[in-house]
């Protein structure tokens, strides 16, 4: 299990945090947290990770160890004392946060996520919301496209051992089930979240017997009729044969190694002559949506896919260059919305809403607006935490994978398709237009 | 704080638990932890991650709730109860391991950790050490090239927001910091291994004042003379003449946007011109091995990289495809060498050790061979638990980092250089080929 820690962060957090509070700045700062560019070929994410977000809001406080030790570094030399004193010791999230769903589809440029705290708060908590949020959002979209490349086949989770560490396993087990992903292999996220757990056997389990059909009698022996067989260790075909022969009935087998789609067809055909028709065929081995595409538009005999570091890892786009940007400052009741004009990472100022504009259960456009404006379409955002505490009970695996399954359902097909990388357009209101023309000048000016 | 579970593994290793320990299998197996083939266009990598390794196996055990819901799933119906009622309350990692220094470099197919044990310890363990190892083996593999590439500019760490979880954003700092980056922006890997934590300010420290002049003064009177201030909020150039104008006196500027190279140059020579010569440019934005060596073959005046993204992620291979195969299997004092045939999946059988043979102070070629045949050359692999205990006391990010110095210093300039990737000869030794064969012949005979 994973506790995270508050020192989980940047050192720049707690330098401004300690700035502002030097310098008796106390605004109100509204963050939002988005993804400027989706990573090609993506046309859109599926937001995930909240619940590990808001888990990690609720329960941030500083030791008073880890205070002591803050002090002692050198950077904080001139930091008046009442920092360590008083403000640390004190610390708790007591903002709120307004969220898309878990499991709910998202664009380039739309809020998945909006904090609105007194300085010191929004800015700690960068850091972790990113990479908590980022990570498994990357892992739930990319999950996406290899559910709607396998056509309702199986899929199981297969990727701890490549995951950049135990709780990153977890987590991308998590957010691979959110999406269709009917099970995984990681024993702890099958506790933690309810989600099936599903596992066959090791080369090493094979390679511990001297005869490989010893290895298979054995197994079913402990194991009956839901076994499933991996019959790759030294010839599959020829393995697939003395399973036959030897009388023996696994519910599946699993190919790790070799020409997928052939060995699967050849596979096939010996089972199926040997009176095995109920046994499934499983495939792994570096598996993504377009390897799992081509094996399918080919004809192989596959019935489950297990993915491991495709997803696990996000293999093909591991960042997902999420950002947090400040957009607004309340001070003694005055709202300044913030702007940032560095190259190629323009924001836009002000607190912001979605609108998801839905005509025949297909997504028409969407509207990004002002929060307050009225818009047609249903808004994505809503409040999940105030003055620190959750504003409605955590949801289970299953109630996102719905909400996943709805939205998902809701792309248009040339938006979904996995070889294409058209997104949907959407819309900024005139409001929010002339918010960020008004914000530029203001900045311009100065 | 990452604690980990015993959950923390894939479900095919708990049902080869059961199904050893039903089947009456005790032998002691005999595992080794190594990548079949480095990510293009590594030549090398660097261990890391081992002291993480340890801590797992030295403290794992199942707690009875765990074993509850264990016995509760569908899998272990089958299963003998003294599996749940003996075997797994008992359970504690009892084995031998050998392993390569953290910070040494090693090759394809070279063993970075050996483990020796029952074969249900040896199970359960797999997952974990594959993605403890490989995580932190390919971030120091990626940050090597990066510090080769900065030509002793200095060095630090800034991706936690970008890292797949803060567990992994913290171990990912230590990685890098093993093999020569200076600091970390991680305040969590600074406190808990030493590592020095640096930081800047954000953006929205700037867009939390009026004016960005204001914003800078601010920082520098809480932070003094060691401030460095980020001034691509607005107008990079502009914000250095401003510095200038106003007669502030930072340590450093961070460029974070637009073209790094030439704005550092413009930078230089405002600062220059207005007296800043003690100032340092610090530059970051999506930096990697290739870019950082351009803007110095380009003459770019930066005295200092933060590098995230690249680092923390290994975004252009984020997994190393590390593997943990059986090599050999004691039943009742024989020893049987493993040996497993999956189509590009060959292993090589048998306990073994690399001898590294270095002349004039280069490394001339490894040697991969048998555990206690007699080699010319420094052996890699040493014993570091027996028993389930620590054989030495764990080593600081200091004393590894110069193994890691002196052992890239061996590295041929042709297999370091970043642009090629030629690497090592490693020879197989004529006994470790004998052994292979005859068990292949084994094998394929039954």
């Amino acid at each position: 299990m994973f506790v995270p820690s508050a020192l989980a962060t940047d050192l720049y957090q707690l330098t401004m945090m300690a700035g502002y509070d030097a310098a008796g700045y106390h605004a109100r700062t509204t963050f939002e947290l988005f993804v400027r560019e989706l990573p090609e070929p993506r046309s859109y994410l599926v937001a995930a990770g909240l619940e590990q977000a808001l888990e990690y809001l609720e329960t941030l406080s500083f030791t008073s160890e880890e205070i002591e030790w803050l002090r002692s570094l050198p950077v904080f030399r001139n930091v008046p004392p009442r920092f360590f004193l008083d403000v640390l010791p004190a610390f708790r999230f007591t903002g709120e946060i307004w969220a898309v769903d878990e499991g709910e589809v998202v664009f380039a440029n739309e809020p998945l996520l909006r904090v609105t705290a007194p300085a010191i708060e929004a800015q700690l908590v960068e850091t972790a919301l990113l990479a908590t949020i980022g990570f498994q959002t990357s892992v739930a979209s990319k999950a996406s496209r290899i559910v709607d490349a396998a056509r309702g086949r199986t899929l199981v989770e297969f990727g701890s051992r490549r995951a950049h560490g135990l709780e990153a396993a977890c987590f991308a087990a998590r957010a691979a089930n959110l999406v269709g992903f009917q099970g995984t292999s990681n024993v702890e996220a099958g506790r933690r979240f309810g989600i099936p757990v599903v596992g066959t056997m090791a080369h090493s389990w094979v390679m511990a017997f001297e005869d490989e059909v010893e290895a298979f009698r054995t197994y079913i022996d402990v194991f009956g009729a839901s076994t499933t067989l991996l019959i790759d260790t030294y010839d599959t075909v020829q393995a697939a044969r003395r399973i036959v022969e030897a009388g023996l009935h696994p519910a599946a087998v699993r190919l790790d190694s070799g020409e997928l789609g052939a060995l699967a067809k050849e596979v096939r055909s010996i089972f199926d002559a040997g009176g095995l028709t109920a046994t499934r065929i499983l495939a792994s081995g570096d598996l993504d949506e377009h390897r799992i595409a081509a094996l399918l538009a080919d004809g192989a005999p596959i019935d489950a896919f297990g993915v491991g570091t495709s997803v696990s890892t996000v293999r093909d786009a591991p960042a997902l260059g999420a950002v947090y940007k400040l957009v607004d400052t309340e001070h003694e009741g005055r709202h300044t919305p913030a702007i940032k004009l560095s190259t190629g990472k323009m924001t836009l100022p002000g607190l912001k809403q979605v609108w998801r504009v839905v005509d025949g259960g297909v997504i028409a456009h969407d509207t990004l607006g002002l929060l307050g404006e009225t818009q047609r379409g249903r808004p994505l955002l809503r409040c999940v935490m105030r003055e620190g505490k959750r504003t409605m009970a955590s949801r289970s695996i299953a109630e996102i994978a719905k909400t996943a399954e709805r939205s998902r359902e809701e792309l248009p097909s040339r938006v979904r398709a996995i070889d294409q990388s058209e997104s949907v357009a959407v819309t900024v209101t005139p409001a929010l237009k002339a918010l960020a023309d008004s914000s530029r000048a203001r900045v311009q000016g100065t």
